[in-house]
C-alpha cells in the first residue's frame, strides 16, 4: 500500500489524473484572477497567487515553469473562455451573431474594473515578453477571424452587402480597443455606448448599404 | 559682493531668473524624455531622470515635488509641445488642417518604440495615480476639443457636411487610440495604415457626405 508506483499512478489512473490536473489547473486559472485583481499584473508574484489558492505554491510551480508561464497561460485561458461562450450561445443569424460579439467584446463578461487594470498592465508588459504578446497577438487573430467568419457567412446568406470582412474585422476591433483604453485609462463611462453607436452607423453605412433607402 | 540679497535677486533679476527656470524646466523634460525611452515608466525614479541630466537631483526637486509631480508635469509638456506644433503649422483650411492633425496623431511626432511603450505604461498606472489620469484627461479634452473645432470650422465653410463635431471627433480620436495600443502591444505594423484608410473612408461617409456622387 505504501509502495504505490508512480508508474502505475500515470497508466492506471491517467484519466482521473488528467481530470484532476484539469481541475487543479482551472483552480490556479481562478486564483490567477483573483490575484490580478487585487494586486494588479506589474509586481505580481507567484506567491499572491498561491495565497488565493487552497493549495501549495509547489503544485503552481508543477503545472507553470515561471510567471511568465503562469501569466501566458492565464490569458491563454480566457481565449478559451472567451470560445466556450460563443460556442455555447447557439446563435447562428448573422445580424444577431455579430451584434452580441461587439457587445461581448466592447462590454466584457467581465467589468471588473481591478481586473481591466491589470489586463492593461499586461499589455503594456508584451513589448518586453515574448510569451504575453505571442498569447495577445493569438487571443487577438482568434477574435479577428471570428468577427470576419460572421461577416462573412452574412454576405454569403445576402444580409450583409459585399465588403472585405478582414477590414471590417479589424476597423471594430481597433475601436473597441480604442474605446476600452479610455474607459480604463480616463475613467470614461460614455465612451462604450457611444463607441457602440459610432460602430452601428459604420455598420449601416457599410454591412447595410444595400438595404438602405438611398437619401 | 558677495552679500548679494536673495530678495535683489528675485526683483532686479526676476526676468532672467524666470527665464533661466525655464531653460532648467526644458532640460530636465528632456532628461525625462530619455530617462523614459531609456527605463521605461514602471520603475522609473527620479535618480534615473537626475542621471540623464547635466545638473543636480536637487535642482529637480527645487522645480517638481516628487516623481508623480515631475511625470505629470511632463505630460502637460507634451500637450503644449503638441499646441506649438499645431500652432506653427499656420494651415488654415479645414480639409488640410484635419488630415494634418489626424496623420499627426496617427503616427505621431515620435516614432520612438521605447517612448511609446512607456506612455502605454504610464497610461496604465493612471487609473492609480489620480495626477497622470487627471492630466492625461486635459490632453485628451484639448485635442478634442481642437478635432471639433476643425471639423466645425469646415462645416461653417460648407466643405464638411453639417455632423456633430464632437461625435466624430470622439470616434477618430477612439480609432487611434486603437490602432496606437495595437502598434505598442501586438507589435503590428500595418495597423496605422489600415486605420488612416478606414478613417478616410469614415470621413468620405459623413463629412463629404454631400459631395459624394450617389451610387
Amino acid at each position: 500500500m505504501s509502495e504505490t508506483n508512480a508508474d502505475d499512478i500515470d497508466t492506471a489512473d491517467g484519466a482521473a489524473e488528467q481530470a484532476e490536473s484539469g481541475t487543479a489547473n482551472e483552480a490556479i486559472m481562478e486564483a490567477t484572477y483573483r490575484a490580478l485583481c487585487t494586486h494588479g499584473a506589474a509586481d505580481l508574484s507567484v506567491q499572491a497567487i498561491a495565497d488565493e489558492f487552497d493549495k501549495s505554491k509547489s503544485l503552481i510551480f508543477y503545472h507553470y515553469d515561471s510567471r511568465e508561464d503562469l501569466l501566458s497561460s492565464f490569458l491563454a485561458y480566457l481565449l478559451e473562455n472567451f470560445k466556450n461562450r460563443v460556442a455555447a450561445s447557439e446563435i447562428t443569424d448573422p445580424v444577431t451573431q455579430l451584434d452580441g460579439l461587439i457587445d461581448s467584446l466592447l462590454y466584457g463578461p467581465d467589468d471588473n474594473e481591478s481586473f481591466q487594470i491589470a489586463m492593461l498592465e499586461l499589455r503594456s508588459q508584451a513589448p518586453f515578453n515574448e510569451a504575453y504578446r505571442e498569447q495577445f497577438r493569438r487571443n487577438r487573430a482568434h477574435v479577428h477571424r471570428l468577427t470576419a467568419r460572421v461577416i462573412d457567412c452574412g454576405i454569403d446568406d445576402g444580409v450583409f452587402a459585399p465588403v472585405d470582412p478582414d477590414y471590417i474585422a479589424t476597423l471594430l476591433l481597433t475601436m473597441i480597443d480604442g474605446a476600452r483604453l479610455q474607459l480604463v485609462v480616463l475613467g470614461d463611462e460614455t465612451i462604450l455606448d457611444t463607441t457602440r453607436a459610432a460602430i452601428d452607423d459604420r455598420l449601416d453605412a457599410t454591412l447595410f448599404a444595400e438595404q438602405r433607402p438611398s437619401d
